[in-house]
Parts: C-alpha cells; sequence; structure tokens
C-alpha cells in the first residue's frame, strides 16, 4: 500500500535569457521555466533505498506566468491526495478523466492553454510515480501494456471520424509480436537525435559557424537552425549551415509562427534553395487549414509543427487536413501520456512520422520515453523519425537524458532507470526557485525581473 | 489629463449551481463567475459628477479557476498603470499589441486558454474606459471611426491569407454613408434577440413549459433549449417546445460540445423532426473539420459555435472550410474590440451572420456593443441575425441591458450611457467577492465550495 499524501508544486526559472540561449523570431528572452510538481507519498522507494516514493513532473513555460501554471496544477493535483498509488496505477485512464472532469476548470480552456499544461505537469507527475512504482523506466511500463491496457489509457474522445477503438487495437495488435526485436535495436543503437542546440537566432555568425562544426564533429546528421526575423540574415546564416553541414546532412528551419500564410510561401520561396528538410511552425499553430497551403505550396519541402499544437483534436484535423509532414508533439503541452498515445495513435493512422519537440527544461528527458514507446509499441518505423534534442539544463536532473553515437548517428540511449526521467535535484530547486531561490536573490545581474512589466 | 493610478481585480462567484441555472449537458453545475477589472484614474467621471473615472471590464468563467484567470488579468493589467488615457484612446491598436507583445506570456496560450480570456477582461475594462472618457456608449465610439481608425484598431494578424487590410477597408468603407439610417433603424427597433432562460437541462418538464409560454408572451421569436444528455428526455422536450412555441417561431438547440462527430450527425438524424434553426456546438469548439463535417450531413439545420472558438484564427477557419452557418463570438473569450472586429470583417467577407454568446455574467451588457457596432459598421444586415439573451444576473451591473419589444420583436434597446455596460455595483462585490464575501461567508447552504476538489 503507498498513498499519496501530500502535493508540492514550486515554480523553478533558470536565467536563459542572459546567453541568448533559446531566442527565435518569435521568443526572443525566454527564461526557460518549469512548473514543477511532486507528487509525495508514504511508501519507500523501491529505487532510492531509505527514501520515500515520490512522483515528479513538470510543464516547461518561458518564463512570466510560470506561477500562474504552477497554481493551476496545485489546484489540479489537490485530487489527487489520500489516493492509493497501485489503484491509480490499475486505471490511469480513470485518473485522467478524474482530473479532465471538472467542468468549471475545464471552462478556462477548455483542454488548452494554462489549465492544460498545468494538467501536463501533473499527469506527468502521477506516471513518473507509477513508472517508479513498478521499477521500470516509464517506456518499459508502456510498452509491457497489452493493446487493450494501452487503449484503455488513451482519450479518444472527438476522434471516432478519425481514429476508433477498433481501428488503435488494430494498429497495437500489429505491433504486438515484434516489439521485442524493436527493443533490442533501440538497445543497441540508441533513438535518432537531431540538435537545435547550434541555431538560435541571438548568436553570432562565428558562433553559429563554430556550433554547426561541432554538430558535425559530434556526428549529429541533422541541425535545425531558426529563422524568420530578417530574410537577409536568414539567408546569410543559412548559407553558413549549409556549407559547414555539406550537402548531405539535414538542415531544418523554424520560424516559431512569425509568417502569415502568404509571407511563410514567400519567404520560402528565398529559403528553398538551402534545402531544408521541413520549415518548423511557418504559421499560427492554430492554422491548420494555413498549414495545409504552406504545405502545399512548399513541397518537397517538408512542414513540421506541434510544440503548440494543443490538443489531440487540432492534431486529428493537421492528419485529416494533410497539413503536416511531421508530428511535433510536446510533452509539456499535450496532457501526458494519456494524451500523446492518442496522438500517437492518429499519426500511425495517418502515416505521419512524429518527431517530437523538446529542448527547453525537461522536456528531452521525456520525449526519449515517447518515442520509444511510439516506435516499439505504435508507429514501429524509424524511417523519417527523428527527436529533438538540446544539451542544456540536463545538469539539474537526477538521471538526465543521454545522448551518444554508437554507430548510427548521434542518438538518445534507452533509459534504464525508474520513471519518467523527470526528477530534478533539490539543490536546483533551492537555486532557481522563482522569485526566492538563491539564484534570483543572490546571483541574477541587474536587470528587471518583475512579474509585471512585459517587454 | 487623466492618468491610469490603479488596477484592482476582483474574483466574483454568483451560485448559480444551486437552481440549476446554466447547467447543460457538458456544465452540469456552474456557478457563474467574473475576472472583474477596475482601471482606477486620477480624473473626474464625467457621466458621474463627485467620482473618479474608471473603466470596467470582466470575462466570464463558471466558477473554479476564476481566481487563476484573476491572477493573470493582474499581471497583464499592470502595464497599463502610469498610462494617459488619452493616449490609450488615440491608438488602442497599440494598447492591443502592447498587451499581446510579452512573449512570455504569450507561450501560455498562445492567444488560447486563461491568458487570453484575461486579457479580454482588461481590454474590456480599457475599451470602457475609453468610451466613458469620451462620455459615450461604446458602440457608437466605434461607429464613429473612420475605416482607417477601426482597421487600425483590429488585429488582422494570421488572416491576410483571408482578409487584407484592403478588404477591410472596403467593406468598412461601403457601409460608410448609411450608418446612420441604421443607427436610427436600430432606435426605433431595438437589435433583435433570443432567449435561451427557457430551456437549461436542470428544469422539469413543467418548468420547460412555462417557461417556454412566458417567451412566448414576451414577444420571443425564437428560444433556444439545451440538449445533449440523454436522447429520449431530448425528444420529449423538445416536442413540448415546439408545441408551446407552434410552427413559425424559431428553436434552437445546444449540445454544448458532448458528441463526436459521428455521433452528432446520428443524434441529429432523430432530432431534425422539430426543426431546428440550429445545432449549437455539436463537438468540440477546436474541431473545424468536425463542424464542416457535420453541417453538411445535417442541412437543413444550421451549425452555430463560437462561445468558445478560443481567437480570429479559428473563426477564420471556419469560415474558410464552411464549417458554421452562425458566428456567436464571445465578448469575455475574444481579445475585446481589437479581435471581435476582426472576427466581425471577416464574417462580413464571408457572409455569415454574426449571433454573439451570451448568458453568464455581463456578456448580455457587451453583446449588445458588439452587434450594433456589425449592424452599423461592418455587417449592415439584420437578415438571420439574432443575438442572446439570458434573464439573469444583470441586477448587479449599474448600467444594465434592457430587452422590449417595439413591435418587430423582443430586442435589445441601444445602450445610451457611457461606457461598455460592465461596471456592477460595488454591494454586489461585497457580497459575491470569493471567497471572502458576505454571502460566501454567511449565506452559502453548505456544500462543499473548496477550490481544490473536482467533482
Amino acid at each position: 500500500m503507498a498513498t499519496i499524501t501530500g502535493v508540492r508544486v514550486e515554480d523553478v526559472r533558470f536565467p536563459t535569457s542572459v546567453t541568448a540561449d533559446g531566442s527565435d523570431a518569435m521568443n526572443k528572452d525566454g527564461d526557460y521555466s518549469a512548473a514543477y510538481v511532486v507528487l509525495e507519498t508514504d511508501a519507500p522507494d523501491p529505487g532510492d533505498p531509505g527514501s520515500t516514493l515520490g512522483g515528479y513532473g513538470l510543464t516547461f513555460t518561458i518564463g512570466r506566468g510560470n506561477d500562474i501554471v504552477a497554481e493551476a496544477a496545485r489546484q489540479q493535483a489537490a485530487a489527487l491526495v489520500g489516493r492509493d498509488v497501485d489503484e491509480l496505477a490499475a486505471d490511469m485512464g480513470a485518473v485522467y478523466r478524474d482530473l479532465t472532469s471538472d467542468s468549471q476548470m475545464r471552462w478556462l480552456g477548455p483542454e488548452k492553454g494554462v489549465v492544460h499544461l498545468s494538467l501536463a505537469a501533473v499527469l506527468n507527475a502521477a506516471w513518473d510515480l507509477v513508472a517508479r512504482r513498478a521499477g521500470k523506466p516509464l517506456w518499459r511500463v508502456l510498452v509491457d501494456m497489452t493493446p487493450e491496457e494501452l487503449v484503455d489509457v488513451a482519450d479518444l474522445r472527438y476522434l471516432s471520424d478519425a481514429l476508433t477503438r477498433e481501428d488503435a487495437l488494430k494498429i497495437l495488435r500489429e505491433r504486438e509480436g515484434t516489439k521485442q526485436e524493436r527493443i533490442a535495436h533501440l538497445e543497441r543503437t540508441g533513438y535518432p537525435v537531431y540538435t537545435t542546440s547550434a541555431g538560435w537566432l541571438g548568436y553570432s555568425d562565428a558562433k553559429l559557424r563554430r556550433l554547426c562544426q561541432e554538430a558535425v564533429d559530434a556526428g549529429y546528421q541533422h541541425v535545425k537552425l531558426k529563422v524568420g526575423a530578417d530574410l537577409d540574415e536568414d539567408v546569410r546564416r543559412l548559407a553558413i549551415a549549409r556549407e559547414v553541414l555539406g550537402p548531405d546532412r539535414a538542415l531544418m528551419i523554424d520560424a516559431n509562427q512569425v509568417w502569415d500564410v502568404p509571407q511563410a510561401i514567400e519567404w520560402m520561396r528565398e529559403l528553398a534553395r538551402f534545402d531544408p528538410l521541413w520549415i518548423e511552425e511557418p504559421t499560427s499553430p492554430d492554422d491548420i487549414l494555413g498549414h495545409a497551403a504552406v504545405r502545399r505550396a512548399v513541397a518537397p519541402v517538408g512542414v513540421a509543427t506541434g510544440e503548440h499544437c494543443h490538443n489531440r483534436v487540432m492534431f486529428k484535423q493537421l492528419f485529416q487536413a494533410e497539413a503536416i509532414d511531421y508530428c511535433q508533439l510536446d510533452t509539456g503541452r499535450l496532457a501526458s501520456i494519456n494524451e500523446i498515445v492518442a496522438v500517437l495513435l492518429l499519426a500511425a493512422k495517418f502515416g505521419v512520422p512524429v518527431c517530437p519537440h523538446a529542448g527547453g527544461v525537461g522536456l528531452c528527458e521525456m520525449v526519449q520515453h515517447v518515442s520509444v514507446l511510439d516506435y516499439v509499441a505504435i508507429g514501429g518505423d524509424l524511417e523519417g523519425r527523428v527527436t529533438e534534442y538540446v544539451d542544456h539544463l540536463h545538469e539539474h536532473f537526477t538521471d538526465p537524458c543521454v545522448v551518444a553515437d554508437k554507430g548510427a548517428g548521434t542518438a538518445y540511449v534507452l533509459p534504464s532507470l525508474p520513471g519518467y526521467s523527470t526528477q530534478m535535484y533539490e539543490d536546483s530547486l533551492d537555486r532557481f526557485r522563482f522569485p526566492h531561490g538563491t539564484y534570483w536573490v543572490r546571483d541574477a545581474p541587474v536587470r528587471d525581473t518583475s512579474e509585471h512589466v512585459p517587454h
């Protein structure tokens, strides 16, 4: 017996804006942040003798307003206090339905924005807890489920015009017999990644060139750059990147929503000559039909989106409208595994490769579990798949993701410790808790860190 | 000179769940609530000698989480403190861009959910302030603008594939010469309304019959009922309503998002025999393509949606996909007049009648201004238009909306006092402020009013 005895929610912010890490055409000065949820229990932690079992989950934001997400998570997570962990683990579909059935909170979305981000944090913590209790990494908890168990976890509401429960079971049953082969393959090679670390918009040309070269030297076959602030600059920066990468490595570009649809098409006419694999977030993330129009116009360049795609209903339509070539679902924006499994099933049905969004804080730690789940039990293919990796802020996690080149290109090494890899060190929390952590009180450079002044 | 000297944000909740007012298939027990923003100034109020000028705005929620919206509004509104009212009034487009340009807060949407609801409240207060300063009702401030001024106010970002600035100016210029005729017409007849007060799902058959009869007696030509919880009950309730209304009055039905797409089509096959004018919110508000599929299947019954349509990009697509027959934009969900004007322009371009969502708290007070603006300066037509009216909670407003039958059916009487009609009595705030207002402390029936326990 293990009971959830309490909830702790932390507003944690890292001063990434100081170094322009994470800068792009829409988001010039984000402070990468996490609304971090801890579910405390009264049971011993099998993975850490002497400690009590906990569940650790987060969603990612870029600074101001992280406190608002944290407060929403606090209210939602309170419903889990007093619940038995093994009962939760036996029916995580019911846990999801419980947490989403509060119609008063639902009104604030529905299924989008702050209350959906916070729900992701709470459910991520619950899934972490379930995996720790089982003594397995989360991906293994999920691939060990039967097709029926995995479908019972998934939120299929509003999807039946595109994916029925029977469709979902059929997809999962087709993968069932060969799961072990794919696990063995990933244990040998890891799961392929690309890097975004080279291409933030705030970096100088010299730094861009150096980082591209370092990516090549580290074995990356894919590198992503930010574009969209200034066309001439984009042309100059892409020329540098293409020169360093050579003709055979893939170059992806990301506009972070800055264009209207006609502008995206026009701009891409100029950038197509650098042979990008995809243009990411060419316009508003809500514009399904706009993405479809851009995709028709810029082919053979692919269209990718998803980090701001707020729920499974939006992904359903992106697939139905043939609007995207790559599905970049986000583990902090979708409502955790329950909604992610639904999107992975939709993607498999429509034949769209899933290349999850990562970076931020803790997203890389989570997406490795999701990509392994997808390959082993749902999508069943690595063709056209490559998952994002960004090399910062991992030092705050007790079980950070690891990338290595095992001979098939740079890849995530399969997580092996119990959980969803999202526990942060208490020391990191003490330092970066906002606004009272030691960094913010003592070490922050003199600048405006006010909650209240947009700029 | 008038300076904004402070901001006050109130979490106000009314115990509507006690009487099942507002109950529907998705929202069984809402407590109608407002995140209420007051912009305080140091100038005298021309409309109320002896008082200082203020701006009063709100967004509507249904209870839990209203505190989260209020906190977001508090953070966003702080940027207005210290600003000169006349400068704001001269360029409300810039005010909108300032408030939406905080990329860190934008991440929490973008342009949806809590931070968009709260932005609506803040901007509604700013528009109220501008109209009070001008000594005019808000609708008159807006119809007195030139086409260029009105377009400068509108947020046209992400719309240029469907509506350019030139398209917008063309629409407005076509209406320019005949505005006064339409104002005169509305001053005679008012703006046509329908009532939803009869049809909440929690009402008994006897109460439903009595309220339908009262609506007929009061001159209503349109009555709306909630459906979607149980098909047999819907058939029984619609039979009662159609019997009382007779064959010529319009009956609308509202499913509040409870159906998947195939289920909506199947259910409507049974309900079509009661000749509904429209089926409202048949499925997820995010499902543009789903609404289009339902519309093709249920014609000639119309499809209506919009109260949960979170921004102009979604409305653009609803129009592009020919997904709806009626646009039910919401004054608490869209980012105030700046985004509403954009949607009214899109609707005019695509020829879709706008029948705004109302009810809740304060929505009726606001939509009368929006519908008048639409008829006088943008859409230019009353054909197929009818705006929602619900007869509760008006007693808390200092300038409540008034409906009357002036011979052309029940209609909103044109607001004549300065502002957006959204100021609440301080006595009402003192009574219903959550959780410390006298109602909640002293008078609330014994029940669980905890923030933290979904049910």
